[in-house]
This record gives structure tokens, C-alpha cells and sequence, in this order.
């Protein structure tokens, strides 16, 4: 980082960049000002998405007529009943699934015990002898925790490694693998196509976590064959604080895929209300209980800014950002006085830039005072997520610029 | 049920009722006309409980401020984090319990995997050859489900039984037992007290389904040192369609309480995004995931009706409801035509009544078009849920005498 005069330049620049951009029009989706109307510089939308406008009114018309007026009519008569399936295909396009494949509905942390004590099942089935699962070592904790509760209850003997380490490491043991798309700290984009492939040329199967990918780039579940994913809907999705997660099974797999958690919701007569449990076909074999109705037709509503928005738009537009913060920070940043430890190649980058500096925490509660809110993942990093749906070019140059101001007055 | 002629006095007799009643203030903290405004005589809040009054406004402000204008800010600021702890601790007291006991979270049948493997493994823990698992044989199917498959995660051996032959079939074998407190069919009160002491008798765990007992009568979860618990919030107590579950872990287990679902949540320190799992002391140790607010914050302001409520008072009027509607079933309904499945005795009674007639599916469709709505339960059941925060002894007149008029059309 240089020690380059602050010039007008990158303002210039952001305002051309905006002006050019044919996603920002969407902006105006989301309601982006902080308490008092005042603008916030929101780079958090990859912890909690911002909210879209139209939200609260169909979340009032849910409480109100739905719950309030016809009560338990609205199972059928509004749809809730269907409505883990009818958003899940609301999902499906944006991580590149076809129809009938995605569910949603409780964490994902839940998801993950589904997808991996799933997968290892039908490794087993495949080959008793395959007894191994891969999880990447830098996975987000919940991850790794549920993955070796996974191992514990299914007999898997769990090993951690490098994400790029794994086409090397699977083998004929390997039954399944866990790794996330995107690291939720460094913001490195791991190699989907190329994991997937070298984990089905072991014979084994590949789950994926979409949490900091999915509604940033494009994720193409089926054109490279992912078998099974889960990811959280509340980041890039917006879909509003801890909205119900979602579940993918490859079409092809959903009639091995034999849950740990077989609720009166995946049978295939739920209200027969039979004591044998049999599940029910197709995508609905993911769902568990009672689906959470509030959060998930919130959820549902907060899809609709997706209508029209093609996601190779929203990568284009995420990559620029990301570009463009990397050249802001170059001119506003004092010279090493912060380290950027997410990939610099596009292929290897989400849609975040993670900086490390040693005083970081104190530095994100500044930043946060002047309105350009990150957030800070100990012990040194600060973590700067760009949502392409409602991120300018102007955020962008005014986030650097306050970033450079904050740390060089603590350098003073 | 005779042939009496139709007098006015079950009439008269209900405003009596009504008029003596000391929770009748407590109908007006509820939303119960139907999408014209008009009555609607409500007796399926056992399935899904009717919209407190409160919770609309609420909802709005979670959304619009604390999501819309606070955004991230709100896990902190707002009381996200530590709300599903806080809001068990309102539950507390309905089921009996002292506070940091209960934790909210995520679906019934996903606690009861949690309750039920972590009952199996204390059990194991105290003398491995404890493998048997106990079910009672009429729970609720997703109890069932998900009970094999705890039993199959874990290794033990599952049976079901009646519910009245557990205290004769627990022994040295025994792990776990899993029981439903009130029938969700016939509203049969199971003997929890009874139960429980001859399941610790054996040395083994008692695990109890609350979903239909909860905010209808008293449970005394402490009083009778049940070990786990769990139930939903959407019946009795009002919390929204799907609203998130509740994990009761009595307080000296906590420390042994070992999760098949240890997400981030239940981590002793979530911050520190250690890849190691060490768990959190205390009812936080049954968290998973990132708490879907939006509905948890909705059972919050829900739960406010209960306030200065006396759990004896609600017991008191919910079988005076029943009694009453037997009654009224007697003076209206045309002899022979329904059974009563529930229990008549006070203490074998849950807040519902049970009818059994062959025609119950379109018996119930007419009354649910005449403004009577209970539900139906293959292949022969009437459901009637009496709910005493709102249920009125005119309602429960009302209802019967509509039954009648139906029963007796279709006989004609």
C-alpha cells in the first residue's frame, strides 16, 4: 500500500463505475439508512443482509390476515404447507439448480447433520470399506463441529486439511467431503468444479457449504454435479436474521438419501400420521417439523429482488467491487499499515476482502462510528463484504477513504 | 348422548360460566374473528394457537428497526443473541421449570433427536448396558420417527408401548424413555409424576413431550425431576405457525448434556471461532444454529399474554371447559351418533375432547364452514382444543349445539 497523496481520482472513478453499473437500479430494493436517516456504508451484507423494502408489508399481511384471520385455513388456503419446496425453488436458480431440488428450513448447522450423515450413508452403502470423511480445515466452526458429531454417530473417522489439498488426499477409504465454498474469513473462493470432480473420481461424495458464495457468484450445482450443499439464507440472500436455511439433493440422489432426522414432515403421507415411517419423494425428504412460517414467507418475499437479476451480472459486479475497494485501499491506506489476506486472483475470490492489521477490533468499532460498518473476526482481521444487489461504487471509495483516515490517525 | 329436546339452558348456563369466569379479560388479548370480521367459535388451538393482539406491532418494529435500520448492530444492541435463552426463560414458569433450564430453538422433532441421544448417552455413561429405548406407542409420528432414529445413531434398541405399561417395563436395560404428555389423539393426559419416578426407579431417563400439555395445565418439570423435555410454542402457547421449539435440560445434567447437534451456537466461546468444540455451560449447551429471530422475537411478545397468569387457574378453567362441552355434547347431540375417546376422569384429561363418529371428515368440513373450527384426525376423530386464555364457555355451547345440528342433518 502507498503512501500516495488522496486525490479526487477514486471519487471520480466510483461515480463513473456507478453510472455505468446496470445493477443500480436495485439499490433502491433495500432500505440501507441507519436509525436516525443517516447513510450507513453497510460492507456486512455477508453476515445479515440488508432489508428489501417490500418485506415488512408481507410479513405484516402474514401475521395479521393469514396467522390472525384464518388460523389454521392457511396451511392450505395460504400455501404454508408447501412453502419449504415453493422457496426453495425460489433458491434453486440463483446456486444453479433445477426445480425440485432445494428445501428450506432449519439452520445450517441442521442441514450440515443432514448432508454429511447422508452422504456418508451412501458412501457406505456404495462400499463398507469407505469409512473417511474430509472436512476443510479452515471451515466456519459450526461446520466442523457438526461434521465430527456426524462421525461420531455414523462411525466416520473425520480428518481436517487444506480445501486444496483434498483432490490429492481422497481415496478409496474417503466416503465423503465438507467444504465450504467460500472461506468465511479470508474470503477465498475454493474450487468447486475441480474438488467436486477429483471427489467423484474417488467414488465418494461432495457436500458443499454455500453460506458466503450463494447470491455473490454463480455456484452451478447441477452443471458440476455437487451432490449434496446446504447454506444459510440471511447473508447474500437477505433473507432476514437467522431465516430458515436450505438443503440441496441432487435429483438423481434424493431417492439414497436417508436422513438423520426423518420428521413427520419428510413422510410421504404426513398426516396419515402412521407410526411406520416411510419417506416422501423428491426434495421434500429434507424437511424435518412444523416449518418456521414467519421467516420463511419473510424469507420468501426477500427473493423477489432476485426477479430478473442474472447472476453472472451480480459476479461481474462483485469482482469490480472488490477490485475497485483493493485500488481504494491502495490510495487511502498509509503503506503497510494493512495486510489483505484474501486472493487477489478473481478465480480464488468471493465477494469479501479481508484486511489484517494488529489493532483491528479497535479499528472496526471506529469505523463503525463513522458509518462504514464491517466487522472484525478475531484476532486481526477486519472483513469488508460487498453485496452487489445494493453495494455502490460510491460505498465502495468512501469505505477505503475512511478506513485510511481511521488508521492513520492511530498511527499519529 | 341422549335425545333430550334443545332447552335454552346450556345457554344460560354458559353465561353463568362466562360471567364467573376470572381469565375472560384475558380473550380480549386475542385476535378471533375470521378475514369479514366475522365470529368464529376457535377450537383448534391445540394445532395452532390464535394471534395475541400485541405481536403485529412488535413483529413491525423487529423488522423495520431493529433488521431494517440496526441491521447487524441488533445481535448486540437489540438482545438477538441471548434471546433464546431469555425467551425460555419466559416459558419457564408455564411448564414448571426455575430459569436457565429452557433454551428456544429450532423444531420439536429436531429436540427431540437432541433430548433423546443425549438421554441415551447419560444412560450409557452410567452403565453401558443400558441399550433399550422406550416409546410411547400412540406419541405423536415424529416423535416415533425421529426416536428410531436416535436409536439407530446410537446403537440402542427402540420399543413402544403404551404409555401406561412403561412403570412395569423399565429395568437395568432401560437408557431412555420418550413419552407424550397429553395424546395428541384422544387427549389423554399421561401421568408424568407416575412415570417419571418409576423411569429413575430403574436408573434410566425420562424424556417427555410437552407440545399439547404446555399452557394448558400444569407440567411441574422441576417439581417432578423430569430430565429433558421438549415442545412447540404455536399451540397453547400462541407463538405464530412454526414457531420456534423449546429444549428443557434439567440443571444438574447440564454438564453432561451432550448434543448429536453442538453448533456454534452451543460453543463456550461462538466468538473465538475455535476449530475445537468445547460447550458452553448451562441451557445455552442446547443451542445449534443462528436463531431464526424473526419468529423467535414474535413467540416473545406472544408469550406476554401469560403475565400475572396462574398455570392452576388456566387448569382449572380448561377442565371446566371440557366437563362443560361434554356436557352440551349430551344435550345436543342426537344419542349414539359420537364416542368420546378422551378420558373422563379430571386426571387423564388433556384440554381437548376426542369424538370418534364415522363421518368425521365431512362432519368436520361442514362445522369449519359454520364457523365450529376443530380439526380432523384420521380416520374417524374430532379434534376440539380448548384453549382457556380465549375459549369461552359461549363458544363451547355454541359449538356443540352446531355439532348437533350437523350430526343430526346428515342423520336425516
Amino acid at each position: 500500500m502507498s503512501d500516495a497523496p488522496r486525490t479526487p481520482r477514486p471519487r471520480e472513478e466510483a461515480a463513473k463505475l456507478d453510472a455505468a453499473d446496470e445493477l443500480s437500479g436495485k439499490r433502491e430494493d433495500f432500505v440501507l439508512a441507519d436509525e436516525n436517516g443517516e447513510r450507513v456504508v453497510y460492507l456486512d451484507g455477508n453476515s445479515l443482509g440488508a432489508l428489501p423494502r417490500t418485506v415488512p408489508a408481507r410479513l405484516a399481511e402474514v401475521v395479521e390476515h393469514e396467522w390472525g384471520r384464518l388460523r389454521i385455513r392457511s396451511w392450505t388456503e395460504s400455501g404454508w404447507w408447501t412453502a419449504p419446496e415453493r422457496v426453495g425453488d425460489r433458491i434453486a436458480p440463483i446456486v444453479g439448480a433445477a426445480p425440485g431440488q432445494v428445501v428450506v428450513g432449519d439452520s445450517t448447522s441442521v442441514n450440515v447433520l443432514k448432508a454429511v450423515v447422508a452422504a456418508i450413508r451412501m458412501a457406505r452403502e456404495d462400499n463398507p470399506a469407505r469409512t473417511d470423511l474430509l472436512v476443510d480445515e479452515t471451515t466456519f466452526p459450526t461446520d466442523g463441529y457438526i461434521a465430527a458429531s456426524a462421525a461420531r454417530l455414523t462411525g466416520a473417522a473425520i480428518r481436517a486439511l487444506p480445501a486444496d489439498g483434498i483432490p490429492g488426499s481422497v481415496g478409496p477409504r474417503t466416503a465423503a467431503v465438507l467444504v465450504n465454498h467460500v472461506d468465511y474469513r479470508t474470503g477465498e473462493l475454493h474450487d468447486l468444479p475441480g474438488i467436486t470432480a477429483a471427489v467423484h473420481e474417488a467414488g465418494a461424495y461432495a457436500v458443499w457449504d454455500l453460506c458466503h458464495s450463494a447470491g455473490a457468484l454463480p455456484v452451478g450445482l447441477d452443471e458440476h454435479g455437487v451432490d449434496l450443499a446446504v447454506g444459510c439464507t440471511y447473508k447474500y440472500l437477505n433473507g432476514g436474521p437467522g431465516a430458515p436455511a436450505y438443503l440441496y439433493v441432487r435429483r438423481d440422489l434424493q431417492p439414497r438419501f436417508d436422513s438423520p432426522l426423518p420428521g413427520w414432515n419428510s413422510h410421504a403421507d404426513p398426516f396419515g400420521m402412521s407410526p411406520a415411517y416411510e419417506p416422501a419423494d423428491g426434495a421434500v425428504r429434507g424437511r424435518v417439523g412444523t416449518p418456521d412460517i414467519l421467516s420463511m414467507l419473510a424469507l420468501e418475499e426477500a427473493l423477489t429482488v432476485w426477479d430478473g437479476v442474472d447472476i453472472e451480472a451480480v459476479r461481474a459486479k462483485s469482482l469490480a467491487l472488490t477490485d475497485f475497494f483493493l485500488r481504494c485501499v491502495e490510495t487511502h491506506v498509509p503503506a503497510g499499515r494493512v495486510e489483505c489476506v484474501t486472493p487477489v486472483d478473481h478465480a480464488r475470490r468471493g465477494s469479501q476482502i479481508a484486511l489484517r492489521c494488529p489493532d483491528a477490533g479497535e479499528v472496526m468499532e471506529e469505523l463503525i462510528r463513522r458509518g462504514v460498518v464491517g466487522d472484525f473476526r478475531r484476532p486481526d482481521v477486519l472483513r469488508f463484504g460487498f453485496t452487489p444487489l445494493y453495494t455502490s461504487f460510491a460505498d465502495v471509495e468512501h469505505a477505503a477513504r475512511v478506513l485510511g483516515e481511521v488508521l492513520a490517525e492511530r498511527a499519529a
